[in-house]
């Protein structure tokens, strides 16, 4: 089996690469060649237990993603995206890569001769308020981002081009992962994750929103549980509506300090900072809050069973098992 | 003024026309010139009370969505597209058109110095089973139809322009058009409008699924109102969500045929041959029954009141007011 990642440089597909190159294996079939794309050189998972082979380019391009789908990959986990900051802030190449660069994919996979098993990673953004609570599946997806517009023309070009058989598509719409490793970064959503791992490493976090203030997560372990899951899920059993929320954990900020607490105790939770910012505060209540994704946990995706194993994960995943 | 009508040589553009170039006015503003747009030349209205120029291409073309919004239109009805059976036969052709060709136009008309007014036809096609019953505003748009995929992206990339501020979008999810003037056509759901108008017209008509199959019906005069409506609403009200229901009558074969009778006569409606169909009989299991459009009617937009007023409407519309 031939596996191919694009986004392969991002932090998830860092570690889905990592999970494949070690396991040498996929939905139960041994993996005979890993194949890593991204628009800056990806990064061959050290130990690798199967042939690893790089490519770097744009996915938009013309011909690119005609060229990279020569390899014959059976699976695509397709992860190559603008974030949703940058998306907002150029228009263009918001959908450029996000749109077209998909499209453009579908297209090349639509002309080999068999239809491979394609993974998106969507995402929580291609829902806006107002919501009901939780969110059901059947929920139409209104964003309010044009990331979130991106991802939801995305999920339907997928289903559409697997209806017709051209790929065997499925779009997982991850949950804000959480504890996102490595430096704060300037995405508004940053600071779940910042009130974790910078008190953890020992340093300070500024918490800009209200203990009460509820949201939607996923470990980047649960994550590339998803996508594992993905590759080799029953497509019959899932339908023609080929987006599935992704389970998450539902909880307030004032539980994932409270998490915090009960794991590496108060020292290291009061280095979290209360500094109340309106504008971001605005923008928070525009995300959603909990979801019921019944179809997704029928079909078998595991959420992480606490936030208090979200911690335990990225002291584990990231931290060697220590705590500052 | 200046109003543009892409698809201006369909049914509907026909009679959009028709009505604004006797109003020589929308939305409470008399129109300069109306412009005409199709991939065949459109027929201009006789007596037109104002200007109007036809213009004669392919928005999906290079250049052409460019050179038509020179005219600099105030409001633009886009119409334009492939209908459902020849998207799904024409895979490429219906993304080109229904896509691409939506996307040229928000494109050129973002590249405008004033944003425009956009009205864009979406359809009940965006929906697809299994549904709640009635379908609320917030049901999510699963299309089981490459048409129906094409229109609900349409949809979001019009709110997400509109939200940017390029346009001032709206997409109006039609009814099926019911009683549909002109000779029998091969769409699956023709026969709704068959067995009124062949009967009142002294001919038969096939009746190929069961009367007690419910569907949700418009007529062409509503539908035209719902355009000119929809040119003049307060946008501010609609919100960031610009794809709206359009009301409609949710009634069985069973009631059309009832109705049919009242108006008409047992002698007319007795030229309906019953004669089911399986294959279009599971088609029509997978089409939306009946919607509670809250928003749309808050906002003002009106359904014929009755089938009985649908039958009226076609017969005062396109029959002189004549029954044979």
């Amino acid at each position: 089996m031939i596996v191919l990642i694009t986004g392969a440089a991002g932090m998830l597909g860092r570690k889905l690469a990592e999970r494949l190159a070690a396991d040498a294996a996929l939905a139960a079939t041994a993996i005979s060649r890993l194949w890593l794309h991204d628009v800056v050189p990806p990064a061959v998972p050290e130990g690798a237990n199967v042939p690893v082979s790089c490519a770097v380019g744009d996915l938009a391009a013309d011909g690119e993603a005609a060229r990279l789908v020569a390899c014959q990959p059976d699976v695509v986990f397709h992860l190559a995206a603008i974030v949703s900051g940058e998306a907002e802030q150029d228009f263009d190449k918001g959908y450029r890569i996000n749109m077209e660069g998909t499209r453009a994919l579908l297209e090349a996979l639509r002309a080999r001769a068999r239809a491979p098993r394609l993974i998106v990673a969507s995402s929580i953004a291609v829902f806006g308020a107002p919501f009901e609570e939780p969110i059901a599946d059947t929920f139409g997806t209104t964003p309010l981002t044009s990331y979130g517009t991106q991802k939801a023309i995305c999920e339907l070009l997928v289903s559409d081009y697997s209806r017709k058989g051209f790929v065997a598509g499925l779009s997982l719409r991850l949950p804000t992962i959480c504890v996102r490793p490595g430096a704060p970064n300037k995405a508004a959503s940053g600071f779940f994750s910042n009130i974790i791992r910078e008190p953890l490493a020992g340093r300070e976090a500024v918490l800009p929103v209200a203990d009460s203030v509820m949201h939607w997560h996923a470990s980047p372990r649960a994550a590339v549980g998803f996508l594992l899951h993905a590759a080799a899920v029953d497509l019959s059993a899932v339908g023609p509506r080929r987006a599935l929320t992704m389970p998450g954990v539902a909880v307030t900020v004032g539980e994932q300090i409270a998490a915090l607490k009960r794991i590496a105790g108060d020292k290291v939770a009061a280095r979290i900072r209360r500094q109340r910012d309106p504008f971001l505060e605005a923008i928070v209540t525009g995300w959603p809050r909990n979801f019921a994704p019944r179809r997704a946990l029928a079909l078998g995706f595991e959420a992480d069973r606490s936030f208090d194993d979200i911690i335990r994960a990225h002291i584990a995943d990231e931290l060697g098992g220590r705590i500052v």
